[in-house]
């Protein structure tokens, strides 16, 4: 059975941001679902959702929210499978309330939390943990850091010259 | 049948804010039950408490919580009373976390946020609520304002001699 | 005698924030009176209001302000109704001041704050309030959870297809 | 007659700050009166103080006030004398709430605001104030600053030995 | 011999904001003098500034800058006339440094400290503080008091219609 | 071959902290390697350290620091291994400092950030990813969930009594 | 050998920011070399540019970064040279994660920090560290305070006029 | 003639954190003069220390001072000497102030501004700017640097015992 990432959102507001993680997810060619799942305006399916994911296969919750950003901290209390929080942008504060709803959990309760629409880098954190039980994630890893990195050296060139 | 008013905390280390809320019901005369029900170590038992608040009998719930405090707006989530929010002070971040966690919801789910640790205001908000369908908690609040009143005028007489 | 519920506001360029305000009010049927009522260029006019507030039938007064806030702090200090405050966002501390000087209220004088510019959730707060008092609103509540739910389940499918 | 400068604050909590201002109105032989004046615990005694303060011959008002600090603002809504706004530091978030609450005022009504428990320069400020129509005062303003020097230089000789 | 208010900035970037206050002090017709003087790039003309002010009629000086915003308080350390801040909002941290910079003098040298971009209100400080001994500038207070609030209540009528 | 946990800090100051992620691996059963590796100190070591990371066994790599907190984001530079960042509270900034350095990786280069002193939950993380492919841990999870939600409710229980 | 300074930063979308560095170089006719050296993408390069630089005939080093800003701080891990570090704007937090990621370094390796977006002062301070070994570049520095004066002094006239 | 560093700080009370960068010029064997000059209360003083900093065959000046932190930039403001920044930690905003009034200077005058509290930084930072003219110290950094580093391994060794 292949692993599975579920990226769920509190809004369809935020897919401007968490349609990068799925971009990602499909460079890497992990099997993935994308949907919205709001904390506060479907607590049910928010409950069923994340009560139901392991047994849905999927290995990895990628949850973006902004604001006072529930969805992540609240997947994290009903699943053990690991989740990723991508704090989003807000108008108001920035994205800075987003950031300590998602970051500041208590003990007993972690949220992977990565940057302020950091949708990016909680894909690819998706795929450093998928990369724990699957050889050929690991392969696909040294090449996606190969590129970045001579992507950095080639304007570096362009600069010195 | 009378009011009765919930108040929940996040944790029991939240007791010592918490209580100052019981005292004022007390003050005032008014039911409450104080539990503790944890938004992320019993997601299940938040579900069914707040889900069950209204048949119980409460008009009003005072959550409190602290860090990524998830617990007024996930029980303002499931209920259609009146959730009043208080921001409990915490070690890192003075409560700022607290506070951007509870206030900032999003439309469609509000929380009747107090000040950091304003557990006492949390109480005298329930009773203005309650007061609107009760003449009696009218009266008291009147008297209770007078007491306020002239509290501040004793002390102002004795700086002033 | 009906429920009446105050939505006042600094100055009128809080207009387009506290509409909102009114235009959920006016989906729950809800008869309202909105104006200005600036705490700074009019203190007597805000006093008179709020001193009066009961008496000409409000249940509950929703007051928005930017920077140093004062309104709804001031009206809590008059009245003995709910006051419900709105921080309005400002565009230089982009309402960090305004939530501030709203929410951090003294104990004996609650203010129920909201989100920065979250006049939706004020207006939504104060039906929570009317409805203990009044059945039909509490129906009216549930159809709005449901519509504000289904819209929600239709992103979600939509989403997924 | 006289100047006479009123130190006024929300609570008597806020005596060991303010008492500083007092400190050096004694040292300057300036005049004044200390009390507690709270905004939200007694808004008419608040109204009343502050439209006869300039009849009570008054020419400064010096207001200390912390959280939500609504006092040294309000005082400025009804008086047309110069209000030096004192924020009080807070346990919670350290006085920032008070500062916002105090210097973010809205056009049409200033307060002067000084540092966070800056009661010492607020009373310095009042002097300035005061000494704009007192030459006396001028002469003491001098021998202030050059007492205020001379301290420096001694330290900074006693350091450098 | 009249008063005079020094309207100064740390630079010509300063001017949009700055010139609020020479428009308020035309609508009081108190005379004034606006230039630039930058605390960091012209050190001894802000001494010879701040030094000579009071022995060229000077009552008042309003001190408007950004960022690490010296201007004020190195004024306020050379004079003995009161000083008025303005902290100018930056675009990276929104005026929050200049506030600082401003507002946080040291004991023994205080800057009266208005709002963010608050020039409007410098200018109404100055006027309240040069009608402690002009008593025709006490009546122009008065008049520009009632003007301001007829202005909220017209906007009241028009909104309440 | 067993999965295997590294516990890396800048300095043995973060030890208090950081020794609370070794406890929870102890409960889990799950070995470890606790070490100082300082970014700033020891950039060398540092790079072999995490460049070896994988060929030593580790899984995943848990990594605290406080202030300019660089150590987890070059850990994450140099490995391909899922990296977990605990910002350590400082006694300056309260760990804001730490937990910005450490979360606002930029794209390509994730850090899964847990709370401001928050080791256990580090390591809860550090569980959940190695239980993705280890089921033994998989029940100790569930073990762990339980005992933690039947805490809450001794404690609501002896609250409600 | 001629003095050089090296201008690195993260990422070319910081070089409208740091090219500024470059043009006060370049207006000083001090040699420099610009390039792109990302801490994050290509740790290895980082390192040894920090190691070769000294021996590559650079007397300092200027790092611009933004976010979880590592590049000045791990090249002042790894070189003796002076590292000055511009933190660069972000659209998130402002440049506030840049500028704490930089300056809070830990005893015993400083950065040099800017202000936020403060590649021009950068530059100077480069010149300004030169110049003690440069009798020439201190004639330069004279010139340059002068015409900076001079510009003001400019503006101050046109204003006064 | 040697090199001379010169520490001048804004109170005697920032002595405890300044004495710590004298500390480390005595290990380096760097020769300075320590001493206070408040850029509020001795403004003159600080002009003509400034003035006279490169006469009296200063090099470096490091500069420590809190809240509305002036001394660092207006010393900068006066001489080409490079100039240090120390923000000392204040007990209301832990030192943000200082931060925000060392840093963030306008493009011209830079101040090279280290930690909160990060006199030891400030002292390094000097010593690596005498270097680049004085082979001995450069002897002296690899020393220090290797102490520091083997400082670390001993305690990483003892930790893995």
């Amino acid at each position: 059975m292949n692993s599975k990432v579920a990226i769920i959102m509190g809004s369809d507001s935020d897919l401007p941001v968490m349609k990068e993680a799925a971009e990602i997810l499909d460079e890497f060619a992990v099997e993935y679902e994308l949907t919205v799942v709001s904390a506060h305006r479907t607590p049910e399916r928010l409950y069923n959702y994340a009560e139901n994911a392991e047994k849905n296969n999927f290995d990895v919750i990628i949850a973006g929210a902004g604001g006072a950003a529930h969805l992540p901290g609240m997947t994290a209390a009903v699943t053990d499978l690991p989740v990723i929080g991508v704090p989003v942008k807000t108008s108001k504060l920035n994205g800075l309330d987003s950031l300590y709803s998602i970051v500041q959990m208590p003990p007993g309760v972690p949220v992977a939390t990565v940057a302020i629409n950091g949708a990016k880098n909680a894909a690819l954190l998706a795929v450093q943990i998928l990369a724990r039980k699957d050889p050929e994630l690991r392969e696909k890893q040294k090449e996606y850091r190969e590129k970045m990195k001579n992507k950095v050296l080639a304007t570096a060139s362009s600069l010195e010259e």
